[in-house]
Order: C-alpha cells, then structure tokens, then sequence
C-alpha cells in the first residue's frame, strides 16, 4: 500500500507517495504561515489532492515539529507553530475527500522509523536516534516498537539533564543535554572560543567575518581543513553525544546509536569523538555488547518517508 | 496456567507457585552458596520438583541479578553469583524431569513486571520501576511490553550519569545516579554529615553508636521522630530520586513512576521530595501530563511473582 | 590629612573630600561620557580644583571599574569605559595646578577597603568583600593589606569557576561564580522559574507586567511579601553566595564576609541562606573559627571613601 | 642569623642549621611516634640541643602538618598527629635551656615560603604554591607577605570546591580539588580506567601486579614509557591542577604558581596539563599578564629550610 508522508515545518510543508520499500515515487511543496493554522490544514489538503491524483494512496501521516497526542490526532503544543491542542487530523480530514486513515506523528520520531525501517538501522530491532540540529531531537525504537510513551511525547532525549547547574536552555531548565550536543551548543562555544582563545580562533573569523556571525557549516569547513581549535569544538560535541548516549543506553540498550542532522556532515571528527566518549562512560563495558554509532542514511527526506510508513501501522 | 517464580538470590532462593492473578498458592526456600553454581542448578530443580508435586505448573522463571541473555536462557554476567557467560536455563532444564518452559530474567526487571502487572501500575501501559536498594534498580514497560534492549541489559537505571566528575562508582565511572539515589548514599551522606555537622548528627550517632556503623532503617526512623538532619537526608536522596527520573522521563514518558526498595518505608518523606524533585526539572511541564510517583505495593515477593509470570509470556 | 576619592562611572563621577575618620566633607557630581576618556580626565580635573578650593588636601584617589595597572598608575582594561592601557594618573596630573598624589584603583577594591577602615571590616584584620551587583565583584584584605596580585588584578572573585560545564559567562568560560550569585542571574533565574513553574511565578509576573522585565527589586519586595518562589529564588542565590565563599575561604580565611550591592536590601533573606551554603561547605568546620557574614555598611560611597583612602598610603 | 629549621612528620623529625641564603649547614634526624606528642616535644628539644651546640642560632621554626594557631603559638588540630590545641611552643621552650624564638607553622606554608624566599619564586613578590601530595596543599604569598589568614589557616587550597556534588573528600564534604587533583586521586583514577578500560591498562597492571596496588610512581613510569593510559591519567590531573589554579588565580592574581610533590617527577607529562588548563580557564586573558607554572625547585628539605626562616621574621 502507498502512503503519503507530510513534513511540516515552519514555512512549508513537503509531502510525498511513499511505497512499502520507503522509496518516494513522487513529491510536492507548498508555503505556509506558521501563525496561520488553518492555512496549514488547507496546505496539506492541496498536497494530498494533487499527489492522491496521480497514486493510489491508503493512508497519510503528517510529521510535525511538537508535542503529538498519543493517539495520534494532533498536536498538544508546537513550538514554532501555532498549534495548541490542535485537532490536526481532524481538521486534514474535513477537507478531503476520500475517507482514509490520517495520523499525526512527531517529526524526529517519523525521521528515526525511517531509519529504523529503510535506513540505518533497518538490521536491528533497538536503536536510539539522535537528530543533531537547532536542538537535539531523537527517536526510540524498543524490539520492533517505536516508544511513543504514556502521553505520547517521549524521546525528548534533548532534554535529559547531563549538567546540573549547567547551561540555561530555552526549556527554562539547566544542563539540558542539548545545550552540549547541538548546533547551538557548537555556535556557542565557537563563539566563546573565540573571547578566550582568540590566537586559536583566526581561521573562523575569516571564514565568518564576525564572532556574532559564525555558523555551524563553517567550523565543519574548518575541521575538515585541519583548524586545530574547530578539530576541538567539534570533537566537544561529538564527546557530550558519545557521554549522553551512554547514559540512555544505560536505560535503553540499544544496537544501534544512529546520528543524524546537519553536523553529521563532519563525518569522522564528530563520529569518532562521540564513540570514544560513549566506550568510555557505557557502563558494564566489557560484560556486554556494545551498541555501534552510524551516521543516518536518509537524508531530509526521513521525516516524510518515516510519517507516511507510520500511517500504514 | 499456574508459573513457579523463583527468586535467586545470594545465599538462598526462593520459590513459589503464582497463578495468573499474581496470587501466590505456595512457597518454599533453600540455602544456596554464590560459588556453588551447580549447587544452585540443584536447589531450583529441588524447589521446582517439590512445587510441581503439588500444582499443576506450566512454566518456571528465575529471577537473577545480573546480566540476562536477551534470548533468556541464561546469565551473562552477575556481581555477586559466580555465573560467566552461563546457560542457567538448559542447565536446569537437564535437570528436571519435565519438559516445561524455563525462561531467566533480570530480577529488577521481574519485580518490575509484577508491579506492572499486578502491582501499583497495573492500571497503565508504561512506567518506569526505581528500586532504592543498596544501589539504584529498575525496569522500564512500554507500551505494555518490558523493554529488554538489544542484548537484555536494558534499564540499568542506576548507571545513568547524573553528575559529570561525580562520585566514583563501583562500576569504574564517575557520577552514576545509583551514587546519589540509593541506600548506600543515603549512608554516605549521613557518615558526611556526621564529620561537617556533628552538632547536627547527635540523634543519628545516637542510634548508630558510632558514625561507621550508621544504617538506612536508622536514618529512616530518625527522620519519622523528626530530626532535621534525618529529615534533610531522606529528602536530598528523595531530590535525586525525582530530578533523575525526570531525566528519565524525558526518553520515556511513562505514566507512572513506582519507587520500591527498602527505603520507601520512609514514605512521604521520601516521595514528597522525589516528587518535587521531579516536577522542578520535569521538561515541558504545562504542555504534557504528569508522571505520578507511587510506592511499590508487591513487597519482597516482586521477583517471584513478576519471573512467574513472565515465564507465561 | 584630607584626600579626594573620586568614583569614575560609565556616565558620571561622584567626587568627594573625605578625612582621615571616612567622613565625607563636601562632594560634587559631573557628568561625563564613557567614550570620551579625555574628557573624563578633564572632568577630574574639575571636580578635583572645585574641591580643592574650599580644603586642604593631600592627595587623590581614583577608582575606576576595570583592570588596574599594579603600580596604580592607569587602567589596562575596562569593560564598559573606552580605556586601554590608559595613563589616567598622568593624564590628570597634568591637568592639575598642584602636585599632588594621584592613584588609580579599582572600584571594588576601593569599596571593600572603605569597608576595611571604615565600614563593616573596621575591627577585623583578613575580610572578604563580596558585592552582588550585575557581577559579583569583590576585594580581599589579608592583614590589614589591600591584595592586589601580580599585575593588579586580583579580586576578580566572580570569575572563580563553581559549576565545571556551567553557565556561560561574558568572558567566555563557563560556570564562573558570578553566574549564579549576582543579580543578573538571580533575574534569569526568575524568568526560568516562570516557565518551569508558572503557578509560583504569579506574584513576580504581575510585579513585572512581563517575564522579560523581572528585575532584581521585585523580587525582593515580592520575597519580602513572603512570596515563596521569590523566597526561594534569593536564597538560592544566598546559598552561592556562602558556598563560594566557603571555597575562598579555603585559600584566605578571613574572620569577616562583607556582602555588599544592592541585593543586600533583601538582608537575612539573602544573608541567611548564605551563612547556611557557609557553614555547610566550610572546610574544617570545627576545627576552626568562623567567619561571620554581614551586610556592608558603607553604602553607594564607598567606593569615593576607599579611593581617597588608599590614596594616603 | 642562623635558625634551626624542624620538619615534624608522622613518624620522625628532620631538622636543620639554616643560613641566611637558605643553606642548610647541618641536619639530623629523630625517630617519633605520632601520638606521643610529649615524646615529640622531648625530640625537638633533643635535635636543637645537638645542633645548636655546633652553631650558633637566633630562632627555632617547626613545620607542623595541621592547623597553626594565628600567632605560631601551637597547632589547633592535626590530622595525624595527636595535638589538639597543643601548646607546642611553649612546651618545646619549656624543655630548652636558651631563650631563643620559637616559632609554628604549618608545613605547607613553610615549604612554600622557602620556595618564595630561595628556590623557583625567589624573583617574585606574589606566588600560590600548589604540592601534589596524597592531598593538595598550598601556600600563597601576597606581596611578599605569607597570607596565614585571621586564624592561621588560610591556604588549605585542597578543599576549594570545584566540582558541586562531586568525589566524596575525607573531609566530609564533595568535590574538593584535592580529590581531583592528588596523588590519591591520579591512583583512583587509574584503578578505575583498569575497570572501564582494562585493555589500555595492561601495562599499569603489569607493574602493579593488581590493580589496588596501583601508586603513582607506577604511572609516572608507563607515562614515560609513553603508555598512552598512563599519559593522559597525569594529563588529567594535570587539567584540574591547572583549571583549579585559574580559579585561584582569579582571587589572587600570582605571578607565579610553583608545583611541588612527589608527582611533579613526571615534569612536562604533567605541567604542560597544567598550564593547558590554566590557559583555558584564565579569566580575561589577553587584557592580563599570565602567571607561569613552574617545578619546585627545593625538594624536600623546603619545610625545614622555611620553618627556619619563617623563624627570623
């Protein structure tokens, strides 16, 4: 059976017909408002009629960036989008047509089934996903089972405290894990990196013009050229998201610690710092196998990809 | 179907016949050494022959400390019984005359099970077990299933970091929560406080007799007659207890937190703290339910009821 | 003998006569400029001739916020004030009819030794001045003399590190002490809070009007109205307070801790959890004397006092 | 004016002829028990009675390991040895047929004074003294002055905290420096790398034989060696000597920081760490000269050679 996935973000949605192996056999874009709710509902709408033409589809899954109920009918609270206790597969359904399944899914969770299905981790039945971006998103699938938790909101890995007293996160606590893996987190250290060490910071500021203005692409480029100081910071990250994986391992035991997001890009200098992190803190080591860490494999298509196999269940 | 449920432990098993309300229709126990491997393949085979003389049993579970087999066959490693890499299921097996199922569980994971099932969250679909012994236990249910992990080591709780640079653990890391939510740190931080703030240990050194000899049970029933200090340090791990859980809930979710070991007997001068631990870091609170603390209700019987009945699954 | 203390600030200084006893004779004011360092030099000038006019002095003190040069003879650095390597002493002199004694100190330094000789310190020997202001500033007297260190800069006391991993600080490191016992964070900590626990944030929201304009006075009167959030949020950074004061005191013990800033307004509120976080992480406790926690007792001029004080020896 | 010089140990006293140019002109030792403090009185007149009978001495100092009374009157409490508000003075002159000054002081401070005053600080006017030992001790050196503190204690550098919630310290409290950075801490940390790493910890094994017999020697040799184990045990701890050290500095603002203590045998192994951290760590680098971490030049005869001056001040 085909299935339509719908990756919603900020701005616009894109959507896609899926088949059963994960391959997209076609896709569509449109711009939405991130205040404007329905607009968004009327989006997807768009995108299901025009792909649903040309496919026969079964069900549809859209991934959104928030809390999603446990049932799956919509969003209990988005940060990005208007959405509060928002009816999202309701609303998506009164406007279609055809009577098919529609389910909500949070979007790191969808991007970690693709894996888990089609990608990275298609060999094994327990896997923690790891989605270094803004923040740090994740995604756990328990023998075959994506955790989806009592209320649906679990796999907030970003959130699980590594410092106490640590760095202020937006959440309103201290030493949220994604405050030390995330590209934020690499921002800023560069960032301060550069106040403390500037002798060491020359090559970023070339490459960013201001201390204000460094991103994460440019300290991967500067890695990858050899810059000892981003060779650090980048080996900072990977170490804090060796170190965290093996304390949710230490409660989850997967086979697999998959990586994904935009720093995945630095390869080896984040991989190889975050596996020596991870054996060095996995607790039992030696007594047990260990859990390996690959980079992702399905690109940004996984949430689209992840959501509308999420649909088929 | 009836389940024997057997409980291993150091230097005794015990032993029951459990139907499937969790009720327990008999019991026995034998004297067992940790070296003598063997000699424990007897005494379950013993207790079992004994047992099934009266009931009609379908299945057996042991319920071990220590690393189990993800296929629950046997024993890969165990702190305190001689078990290397050993195939305690068909060992016991060769041993009975009949050919019914025997599957090893973790014990923490068996208690777990009970509590889920016939215990304090019989009412939900996923919770997370904290046992407060001398280190810090658990189990984890998702979705009505127990996660076990690639290798069957899941949920070695007490093994998440909590504090980077921490206390030394046993297990050669720094910072394990068991290190600040266990008995033994509740004896630690009293034999501490005992030397930074003798003027305040009078009662405790009272009832110890000496600050080497101070025992949980004496902290406890100093806090229930009111001393501040007892008060404080019951509380300081009850903090732990529910900042770490919130930690834990930010992977999980679960609808319910149940707190077992010998230390619950402190009551709410345990679970308050924990619970207010918990709500002060629990992440996105106002925009998720809440996580419910309670006290474990199956007692010392856990592991045999909980291995019984998992050997039925 | 009478010397001038003159307190430099970003937009004015405060020029005063004071005699040997710390009182202050006369005082004047002018405005000025933070960019315009010759005019701030000028502006000495004049506030030192109108001064002068009208008593006999000796000699003048300067206190400036920023790095002072070791032989108080200029400023190396000053965060909020256009000086770099700056010669102020000889810059003033030569506006200057007299030729009189001119020195250069740093703000805190001089408020702490106004403290010393005149203030709260006045019968001790060894203090440790503590000013919560934005930053947590601070100056040391180890018997009976000013610390100045090697260079001039010692008493930085804020940028002691408490939390490895903590708080990113202005200067680019991480956890230092000011990050948790100043004023600003005392306001972050209020706006954390009042996502966290928006319930208890009520009273300090309807202070405010909104989250982003919490300040440090509202929280005050809103502790002083028992409010227990704000109660909480003072003595949390009171307990910061007295266990990094417990840590400096492990290198200097001294027999008094002057807090001073504005936060001192909120006085056992703040001043008692301090002494609590003291006496709980003091090394030795028992084994020694005390130091005793106080508020200051000099006010807004102590830094005028101090400087012209200093300026006579 | 020679002084004689007297270092009291646990278990026998060391002292000397010193010369104005820190020259020890003759020395002798004696055999003592540590809790027999008359016994040890009756030592120290023993060995100044032989060597003031060659010599012609003005002043006696006593390097004592504990708390020194403000006015070097006696020791107020001692780890090892039997004294508690002792007297020795008194009672050492009482035994002494001269009337000559008699002088306390804490070992730390002595051997950190004869550092200042002869060996690697002889050239500056401010220094912290940190000695790697089974704990970290200290000696600062303000302007020129030893900064003893208002009772006598200051300088227990070792019980600054620098991690909260850290490695329990005998002290009672958590996260001591000297729990981080120690000879018992660099052994701690070996056996617990040969329980989390035991493949990189062949060679530490092969020369302790088993892993509780691990001592620091051990590691300074496989370091040399080039056991990358072993290399960066001494690194870490040099990474808390140094950081620690900034933290220090951000008080005192030294010159110079001199390491001594056994350790310190590793030389770069461990400074280059050492001054790494401290870089890292230094508030406002760039706008401040940097202190230089430096060995201990006076090796073991330090405390006896400053107790002997401290004696002539």
């Amino acid at each position: 059976m085909h299935a339509i996935g719908v990756d919603i973000g900020g701005t616009k949605i894109a959507a896609g017909v899926v088949d059963e192996d994960g391959v997209i056999l076609a896709q569509t874009r449109v711009e939405t408002s991130p205040d404007d709710v329905a607009g968004i509902d009327r989006a997807i709408a768009q995108v299901y009629t025009e792909l649903a033409g040309s496919y026969e589809v079964g069900a549809m899954g859209l991934a959104a960036a928030g809390f999603v109920a446990a049932d799956r009918s919509g969003v209990l609270f988005a940060p990005n989008i208007a959405w509060r206790d928002y009816p999202l597969r309701d609303r998506v359904k009164a406007l279609i047509a055809d009577d098919i399944t529609v389910v909500v899914e949070n979007d790191a969770n969808a991007a970690g089934w693709a894996e888990f299905r089609f990608g990275a981790a298609r060999d094994v039945d327990d896997m923690l996903m790891l989605t270094v971006g803004t923040g740090l998103g994740g995604a756990i699938v328990s023998n075959g089972e994506l955790v989806r938790g009592a209320w649906g909101v679990a796999s907030e890995v970003g959130h699980m405290r590594v410092v106490p007293g640590g760095h202020y996160c937006g959440c309103g606590h201290e030493g949220c894990w994604e405050q030390y893996a995330s590209g934020s987190a690499l921002v800023r250290d560069a960032q301060a990196a550069a106040i403390t060490q500037p002798e060491r910071a020359l090559r970023l500021l070339e490459l960013a013009g201001d201390v204000e203005k460094i991103v994460g692409p440019q300290i991967t480029q500067a890695a990858e050229e050899g810059d000892p100081l981003a060779v650090e910071l980048l080996a900072e990250l990977g170490r804090w998201l060796g170190e965290g994986a093996a304390s949710a391992t230490a409660l989850l035991d997967p086979a697999l610690i998959v990586v994904g997001g935009g720093v995945v890009a630095a390869g080896e200098l984040l991989l190889g710092p975050a596996r020596k992190g991870f054996a060095e803190q996995l607790s039992a080591r030696g007594h047990r196998p260990e859990a390996v860490f690959v980079a992702a494999a399905m690109g940004n298509d996984a949430g689209m990809v992840g959501a509308a196999d999420l649909a088929r269940i």
